[in-house]
């Protein structure tokens, strides 16, 4: 099929039919955006259970047979499992096929690229739908999941500019909302806004944890700490995985807030209280401001 | 009256009529535990609010009119406004007279109390209800705000046993479910578990909200973050407030965070995922059973 992204795509093939590579091939069925969708994965069960119910016409445990019938491949794993997947993809790729993922880290991604991909590399885009829920699995894939949702894609001085436009059609097809940025800077980002929450969240209730007299100390635990260690609760693979995938930008965010945290502690020593009440009104407004902008 | 804190109460005085003192006043006077509310306020219009719409029965500007008909007295107001109020009740108080607070700190309190009760220290109580709401205000009190909610009764050595028994027995009219515990180990539990959650918070918020490109990073910002930050929203006065008058404590807890945090960024330069997955494999498995126990 010829790469007119105006029209519709023929074959989408999606690694890992789970609520984010399922939900985007909802989100493109429903849309008429591509034809057919083949489910790839390790695990038999699941891949019937996508089909039963609808996620994918088709599905095999096996890229290799099938990455040669693909228009647009989504790579919907943990990045761990992306190399030898990127390998089959750049023996089998047909050569107007567009290969992109949907990972929560960006650098690394690019990094197995540059390593697997070989002379595919152009035809594939970084992306991150910053779209996410509860649960995970074929049976939580919805095809509005996107639907105002933010998309960063985060194309590489290597992507090729037809390439980069067939994933943003695709996108656009599942009602996302596109913004463009370097897989750098798309890191950087994210090690602010969202890794280094994370991090500093398990960080408290690991401290509180480990006392002899934990139990006390939650028994009176009320509304503040149960909003601010709500992703503490969070899937620990997932978020060692992504730590050490941005460990540099996040290493650089953690450096910083330990100068922040520093200058509140001196405030305190000093009893200063003008300097608690600057920092913590700045914080309210910029808070205030964003949830405003939120709604 | 006697102290037979079996049958109701005469005449409770609330000093600072708001949510936490209104719903105290609300709660007594439905529960049938006292007679007469009289509130004690700085600004004549709140006053006049809150008898209109039911929340005391009487009002004053001045606590010395009428702290000698007081059986009860609640100093609902900022600790920092307690001294002189603590030098009127210490002139006025009847002998068999009873005072609580309604303060999120209790160090600071007893300290206040100390200076300025005088010879009628015996009959103070301090107390911490942990119930809050996003409003303010006497139409804010409600009389079912501390159904079922904690309240921490942090007698002091000096605290005669009618008088715990009284305030004990006031809380428990309300619906409240009683913790005793010194006011040093309260302030200790709450620097962890609600006043370092809240200067993180902070902390995590103003950081961004300084960059030069703060705007990029809020855009990116998501549930994870909302989450984290709602508490940076809080009333930068009243945490001012709290952090000063929790110091010691505060800034013991912060120490411990800053080792915790040192410890997580020392696994990541490592690239230690193993340890990583188990301080948030420790955190997650905490947080679970710690939301389990709450619903």
């Amino acid at each position: 099929m010829p790469a007119d992204h105006k029209t519709r795509l023929g074959t989408l093939v999606v690694v890992g039919p789970g609520l984010i590579g399922g939900s985007f091939a909802l989100a493109l069925k429903a849309a008429g955006h591509v034809q057919r969708v083949i489910g790839v994965g390790r695990r038999r069960a699941t891949l019937d259970e996508a089909v039963r119910i609808g996620v994918i016409d088709e599905a095999t445990t096996d890229l290799a047979s099938v990455a040669g019938k693909a228009d647009l491949v989504l790579l919907a794993t943990p990045v761990g499992q992306m190399a030898p997947l990127m390998q089959t993809l750049a023996a089998t790729l047909a050569p107007h096929a567009v290969v992109t993922d949907g990972g929560s880290t960006k650098g690394d991604v690019v990094a197995a690229a540059r390593t697997n991909l070989g002379n595919v590399l152009a035809r594939f885009v970084p992306a991150h739908p910053i779209a996410g829920a509860e649960n995970s699995g074929p049976a939580a894939a919805r095809s509005d999941l996107y639907v105002g949702k933010k998309v960063v894609v985060a194309a590489t001085a290597d992507s090729a500019p037809d390439a980069i436009a067939c994933v943003e059609a695709a996108w656009r097809a599942c009602g996302a909302e596109l913004h463009r940025m370097s897989p750098e800077r798309h890191d950087a980002i994210f090690a602010a806004v969202s890794h280094l929450p994370h991090l500093l969240s398990y960080a408290l209730v690991h401290d509180l944890a480990c006392r002899d007299d934990a139990d006390e100390f939650f028994r009176y635990a009320a509304s503040g700490f149960r909003d601010f260690t709500r992703i503490a609760a969070s899937h620990p693979e997932m978020w060692r995985d992504i730590c050490l995938a941005n460990r540099e930008a996040l290493l650089r965010e953690i450096e910083r807030y330990q100068q922040e945290l520093a200058r509140l502690k001196h405030c305190l020593e000093e009893a200063d209280g003008e300097c608690l009440n600057a920092i913590f009104d700045v914080a309210r407004t910029a808070r205030r401001q964003w949830a405003e902008g939120q709604s």
